[in-house]
């Protein structure tokens, strides 16, 4: 008999990853006393430091348009060698969040090797580190009921070709005949329609906050935003496409203008309830500026409209009358009286200004909106809170 | 107005990679010749190689129990700096494949920054490199009906917890009144129901198969076959778990026993043609351990048995019922004819000779199946071509 332990030959990487059954490293490691260890095995290394939005932020300063910004980036702290075995434990308790980081190997950024848990977002590959106790329990799978993720495909008349949709459908929707209110949820420049289930943790919110009685069963759209794209860059007929903020065609209308396409398919392939009381959208920066241009020309489709760290004041009205007439629109959607109009920033973030601006426009009119500032910038940290915020709200 | 390419403070890891809009060195680089180009960026790197199985693979030599095996490993080749960028172009036209690889950075292995394309096989990730024109072609997503991917959770009674699942739905499903048949698709040791889908591309060569109407529209579903997990290691209420070699009850009998639970829930969830002429099941290394037992103990159960370099002769008889009584069983099973039984190995896999003395066993008793001998190891690579051939033959 071939002991079952021998069987690692499956895979030549996956041997040497599991160094033949030896016990490896563990990174990062969470201590009983709350602070974190980060382990980084290479003896030739002549400096290492792990950089992540665990650490205090260093203040970053860039030039935009001759204009002076200002931002926040992740700090970083030096690990030490023994043995070949780089580490770094945190003088401090670190908070419940859900952190990306990686490591600095002698000038060059790279995943930690140890942790099988890497996100992807736009172009760059972090590691990360979910800290539980706190605001991040939400983000963990816990024992509770699970709804489906399901990877979709939808023939888009619009871009010409089919395009992918992530659907969440609540646990309990296959066995039951009831139809569901329907969230869409959209991403921001670079991002696709993984961004929310992976760095967003969107499934776990919702399975936990329903289960948690404290949001509605619901079904949730995520969607591509960028409609020159057939869906996440892996799964292109284009082959290998390099993520990039420079896709054509995501600011410029079309997206917006072709989302009763995605209604449609929805309403039309699940049981939901087909009718604006029972649909809200949602988005994060440009994902944001999508949400506003789309329940603004389409006023009777949405019943709630969540701005989340929202791209206003970017896109160039000039390039698709969806960007039009602004103020007429407003005074259409608000004289439906919508339940929600929600918008959430960071006090950090460089689009603060454009949200304070948009405000002052809705406070002038006398439009009710609901308004959350957190700490921070323009992070995903902010934009997993808002979302748990707002699913709440709901329906 | 912002412009919407300073969108990119959107995350700050994403920004550093991207370089703010500057166009970033490509790797990998599939050459008009069909050589292809690796680029590894880092000034104070002293050595770097690339390691691939596109690379000639080096012989390996260890000791299992006091016996000499040989496998074979992924050759390494040197990169070249000029610039601070490190360069290697193959000499040699790289066939049509899936393959993986990783730099090897003075000693310490790295996937490629460059490359968004990770796969996780067990607990090591490695970049991905997929070359079209010729084997290959089906792995890629092509501009066909698409299935659907979803992760579906079922309540395990034998477990005692909710476990997932990935399930493949073929294109038409959700708005046809049909019923389909069903393949149950069974992973290796350290894997889980996320292999086949990553590693494997099976979703791909489903979708591609079936366009091209060489295989028929069928259901596909990737179990879990560690029944002591509820789920791919980042799935888990568990929170962190490095995924191991060392999970316990994999091959102890009780995901075999427990398989018809999942049958059921398939045959309940969807729309099923629930009967053994319209159910196949296969399953590489340990998921074809898993598939003979499986379909050995309940043999009014599949009509369709494939063996991919499966791990026969490892599973311990002491241990389970399910794993006694093999002639018997055999003969019970072979008695109720199946369409088709099917063996498929690598010429170099280190379980060659315990499946020669499988056949062996078969041909004795006069059992009649398909045998496949390909060239190469215990790899990813031929367990997508043994797919790709088992899928054509079903129902």
């Amino acid at each position: 008999m071939i002991a079952a332990s021998l069987l690692l030959a499956s895979n030549i990487f996956a041997q040497q990853a599991l160094q033949w059954g030896a016990a490896p490293a563990v990174s990062p490691e969470i201590n009983a006393d709350g602070t974190v260890t980060f382990r980084y095995q290479n003896p030739k290394a002549i400096k290492v430091q792990v950089t992540g939005d665990f650490l205090p932020p260093k203040d970053v300063t860039f030039n935009m348009n001759g204009q002076e910004m200002h931002m926040q980036a992740p700090g970083t702290a030096d690990l030490k060698e023994k043995n070949g075995i780089w580490e770094y434990t945190t003088d401090f308790k670190v908070p419940s969040e859900m952190y990306n980081y990686t490591f600095i190997v002698d000038g060059t950024n790279t995943i930690d090797p140890l942790n099988v848990w890497v996100n992807r977002d736009v172009a760059s590959l972090t590691s990360v580190l979910l800290v539980g106790g706190g605001t991040a329990d939400n983000y963990f799978i816990k024992d509770v009921p699970h709804g489906t993720v399901s990877k979709v495909w939808y023939d888009s008349k619009t871009a010409g070709f089919d395009r992918r949709l992530t659907v969440y459908t609540p646990a309990g929707y296959e066995t039951s005949k009831t139809k569901y209110p329907v969230l869409y949820v959209l991403h921001g420049i670079g991002g696709d329609e993984d961004a929310w289930v992976t760095q967003g943790r969107a499934a776990q919110i919702l399975d936990n906050l329903i289960a948690q009685g404290k949001a509605k069963p619901m079904i949730v759209v995520f969607t591509n935003g960028n409609i020159s794209q057939e869906a996440a860059p892996l799964e292109n007929s284009t082959g290998y496409n390099v993520p990039t903020m420079a896709l054509p065609k995501t600011m410029e209308g079309t997206f917006e203008t072709a989302f009763p396409e995605i209604v449609n398919f929805i309403d039309g392939r699940y049981r939901t309830i087909a009718k604006k009381a029972s649909r809200a959208i949602c988005g994060l920066s440009m994902g944001g500026c999508h949400s506003l241009y789309i329940s603004l020309n389409y006023p009777d489709m949405f019943n709630y409209v969540g701005l989340f760290s929202a791209a206003i004041g970017v896109s160039d009205s000039s390039v698709s009358p969806i960007y039009q007439d602004l103020d007429k629109k407003l005074e259409v959607l608000f004289s439906k009286k919508p339940a929600l109009y929600y918008i959430a920033i960071g006090n950090t973030d460089f689009l603060y200004q454009a949200k304070t601006d948009y405000r002052a426009r809705l406070d002038k009119a006398g439009y009710p909106y609901e308004y959350w500032e957190t700490d921070g910038g323009h992070i995903w940290r902010n934009w997993r809170k808002y979302l748990n915020a707002y699913v709440q709200k709901l329906f």
